[in-house]
């Protein structure tokens, strides 16, 4: 899968790249490199095992292929969700992650928008840009991409990784940014605005309920108040998060227990949430979320649930609510970039902790029990 | 409740009126009306009871009042509902019925847009127009109307019926629309158009299953055809309405059984519905909504649940998928009547059957076993 | 037009109101009040001419009427228009207005969302609620109200001023909310969120350019950021306004002049605005926000034009603009008040000077020689 | 720029298909085709002169080509605009043309959608699908690409076409419909449906003018009807026209004249129209549209415009309009093809003429003189 191919490229933005050469191989590839064949890599070994491993350095499979150098991943809470082997598509010997900064190594000779050396922002979903989702603008479920990257094939918690469809799986790393920031890009700021804010429909003046102050919950809390709701209520069972999502911009803040829907009644004055966003993924939660939501308002999952819940239509049917669930398509990354550029979103706070990749295994202890260490997102930073 | 109230009323309209007059309690009428006091009406008596009663004239007690003397009114699975006990807001002694068309009888002086004389469909929400929810389009939840009708005041199944905030809750009959279709105005045609059609996103080329073949799946039939999906699949356990929906523009009927969603899937080349329309209310139909619900796609719940259902979320939640419910708002008569003045959409097919009001039982009989009399809707004219 | 009418009124929610009573007329009305039968009003006389005169207090004249008690108004552009002559829908003998906030003197029977005591904002646009335009959320073109006050029949820079429809044109005063801000809701934070960040369809990291630092273009730059823009540039030949621009969150401020073009497009990296809102009403400036649009770009037109523009298609035909218009219909008037009840907008600093009623006339030359004040919106009280 | 580049390929997908072959070139290509190195071609020389050459085949030339051999391809106004030499980026020496449909006959190793042999239709919109336009939809502003065809880039009327960026600008041929009418999705369908009917926003029961009854005008038509308006108002000069107009779908048809706007105004009843389609692309018909609008509507512009035209903002700028414009974009595409081939969209009747490729001289004046040959698409099929 990895062996080369020979490619004969005519670019014409390449005469003058002093900075990029062609390999035997005719793929481009950034000069000056260490030549080793070899890198490391996190890899999943199966349920509740995982290590750091030598593998082969991946190498343009496909013409519109880039291989990119890492500096910096993450974990996310799929990936806990894979070690606990609940992910099964996800086999042993799989590299994890799926998030991540680098800069391009080399790409094929189909990719147009990058080239070697150029600094991207790697998406969560690759996208093949002419399926018939991608062109309905949801690449989550593209027929020949979607979320794969440490999923079906190798992932971004290694020195280097192989990106199908750069140039639409990619962005450029603005100027002038914070790269902790930029990580978040990846998949959890999307994943917020998409599946929370913009499938919740928050508007100006509305009011917004967000079930869990975990990095989900509370990028769900950065990107409403992007429209300016009048009221976002977090909830929690961590007096901890509460008081991050508090200094993030929360309205009000809730602590989970028996009086949370009179709670929630009584901010909203007896009406109910416009807005509520499911960010746990367990049934008492998104049940929750319909004993507070308004006539005319939306629930908004962004959890990921292993099981069924209970619908009550029957108290729903005539109260005019919606109900929507999504993969994050990673559609909205360029407003996103937009918005961090111009200071409008400040992602940086989600950025609690931070690890060499020496140390992912520390990395991933911090995370796993993000709780007890207060960590948000953690990032891992490779030493090159 | 209808003791008459003693308004003087300075209208400009009203000088040049020589149909109308002014009643000592200062209403407008209309003139050459026949002075009786009582009425005929079909009272609920409590569960599994019901009879024609005489009963006092309703008369304009608030200002945005007016009184209407039926022509013609119909019969809504609802009310079938109310006469097996299901809905505790109706008390023993309504009046029942919430659709219907006739003439103004009586308007209270805050009534600007109709006058006694006028021809006029009756909505079955009644719409304050000035409430928040109203403001949002949303009268179905209006702070002093929604359904009301035939519910907690009473309602159309009489020969006259108090109508509250008139203006917002009547519609002048068009000319040269047959009036049988427009007594689908009412309540049936807005029901299938905004809690089907319009919630489930139908759009031109799309794949739409409707399932249940009642008059409220036909009648989504009809309105999703305004959108020209490529595909409209009619789904119902009845041969006869299997039939009648392919009559009315089903590109594809499916009688329920165990090889219904494998059936949908072939249909669809493997992909599920854009569009799923569920107009039964039950806990099956619904979950068969979900199996065959297309990524991407819209459930558009029509259908009045007494209990809850399952919701497959460990399925559902990455696969982008809306779930929408609803209470008629009826906002969209105005354009109902269009369309039928224009011949775009034809109603006529829905009303199947027609008894006089003295024959009301047998209209109720016809209805409530309505596969075995192939019945839709049923007309109930008032010999007037 | 102003002889009292008699009416009964039968509402329950009266019998328990101790503040309220009900005149010989029927309506009801303050207790306590001052029984004077004349009223201070500023009245336009014809081109360039006007005066504040002794004219009879208005009294409900319609069922849906409401009375209101000024305890704030203020001045519009429009006014000055109509000063000049420029408006030939406005009489001589007209009281002037359509701003302020006051409290309920006396309503007609048929107003049943407000009542004698209530404080309230009054909106500048006349809503029946119940027409084809109202339904469509464009009371703009009410069929019997739409901009008539201080228009067509007299308006708010007087002690009384009476208003149609009173349900669905007038607001609760919310608690807490500094009432010069309240003053804002009439008109001015409407007209510049509807017809300019509305219609712009400013979203999250886009970049909007103001052409006019004037109330409107301010009003404007405080709305469009409810979205968060990532640029907000404000443009304006005034270099005080500018510098007011950028204390109320502008990016970007441009003095105009020859190079403003090539100074916003070298803001937007050569691409053009994404929306550009036109506030100020003449042919040079909508002109220029032609030469600043970038491809699939709207211009919203928010000022008041007297002449026709050049529309240069030939450059325009394939760029995907959109160009909208709109004469504020005034529905966002919940949302900006649960805005302004939330602190999310902030509309004091619009608010720069005060004026007592019996200094109106002072009032209208600061307005009117807005640079020179630095005015932008003139706060006018009364003395009650 | 057409020599042969050498690229090795290796796709899983190719060692299993018989039919198609490797090149010398390491392109793939059909197996069993003629080698003659040169092909006919239809080439602009100039203003007023063109005609067929013998040409060097095109040949992949970037690994996200496709080169296509045709079957059938058709004249568009624009190509009559180049002829006259308004088309400033064409020159001389082009080969004209951005519609058809044929047979892959070679493919780059970046393109994974399309192979030889595939059956294909042509859009006239050329999309890399990866920069910031075709992510935001509108392709037609492509950075790489947009409307090239038969522009900057050799185009349709000749044996044989290279297609850049082929996996998103080609499209497979459904089985079962007419090719005929598929030709008509390359452009003038998409161009109707996108920049009349959609910006137009024609929605069920509202009344729609068309200004002009040429092929874009009555593919308006025939979108707009996707949408079932109450009324469809054809206006042209042509009799002709009219009467075809009539046959496809048209309510009312005006033919032009002194009274067109006072005929309009009577069929809506004094209102307008809620959209207007402007497809001829002169100030005066632009100019009408602005006389024939409702209140809250919508002028649609698909005419290409030579010149300025005044736009009436004194009288528009209270109206609550829009006017819009666009370059085809092409996204609908996959929509009209499902709706061809589902029968909901008939387009076979625009196809009013063929000619073969051999007398492209004849096809081209009758276009040319379409109202006297009563022609509106020609048919060009190519003999092989």
């Amino acid at each position: 899968m990895f062996r080369s191919l020979t490619y004969t490229v005519a670019r014409r933005s390449l005469s003058g790249l002093p900075s990029a050469g062609r390999a035997a191989s005719g793929a481009l590839y950034l000069t000056g490199r260490r030549y080793s064949s070899t890198m490391k890599a996190l890899v999943y070994r199966g349920k509740e095992q995982y290590g750091v491993e030598e593998r082969p350095k991946p190498q343009v499979s496909a013409p519109t292929d880039a291989v990119i150098k890492l500096s910096k991943t993450t974990i996310c809470g799929t990936d806990l969700h894979i070690l606990h082997g609940d992910v099964p598509t996800v086999v042993p010997g799989r590299i994890l992650g799926h998030e991540g900064l680098g800069t391009v190594e080399s790409v094929g000779p189909g990719v147009h928008a990058f080239q070697p050396g150029d600094r991207v922002i790697i998406s969560c979903i690759t996208a093949c840009a002419t399926c018939s989702f991608c062109r309905r603008g949801m690449p989550s479920h593209c027929a020949s991409g979607g979320w794969i990257l440490g999923n079906t094939i190798d992932g971004t918690q290694a020195e280097f990784v192989r990106i199908p469809f750069a140039d639409s799986s990619l962005h450029q790393v603005p100027r002038g940014v914070d790269e902790d920031a930029l990580v978040m890009v990846s998949d959890i700021l999307p994943t917020a605005l998409e599946c929370g804010t913009l499938n919740g429909r928050v508007q100006p003046g509305t009011s917004v309920a967000v079930i869990g102050a975990g990095p989900v919950g509370l990028s769900a809390l950065l990107t409403a108040q992007l429209y300016s709701p009048a009221k976002v209520i977090m909830i929690d069972l961590d007096r901890n998060r509460l008081e991050v999502a508090s200094k993030l911009g929360a309205t009000h803040t809730v602590e989970s227990g028996p009086d949370v829907v009179k709670t929630v009644m009584d901010i909203t004055e007896g009406r109910g949430v416009d807005t509520a966003i499911e960010a746990v993924g367990v049934p008492a939660t998104f049940e929750l979320c319909q004993d507070i939501i308004g006539a005319g308002g939306t629930i908004a999952n962004a959890g990921v649930h292993g099981v069924k819940a209970d619908l009550h239509l029957e108290k729903l049917w005539d109260r005019n609510i919606s109900i929507t669930t999504r993969l994050v398509d990673a559609v909205t990354q360029p407003m996103i970039i937009q918005l961090l550029k111009s200071g409008k979103l400040d992602a940086k706070p989600l950025a609690t902790h931070t690890f060499s990749f020496n140390n992912v295994d520390q990395a991933y202890s911090s995370f796993a029990a993000a709780a007890q260490h207060k960590a948000l997102k953690v990032i891992i930073n490779f030493d090159n």
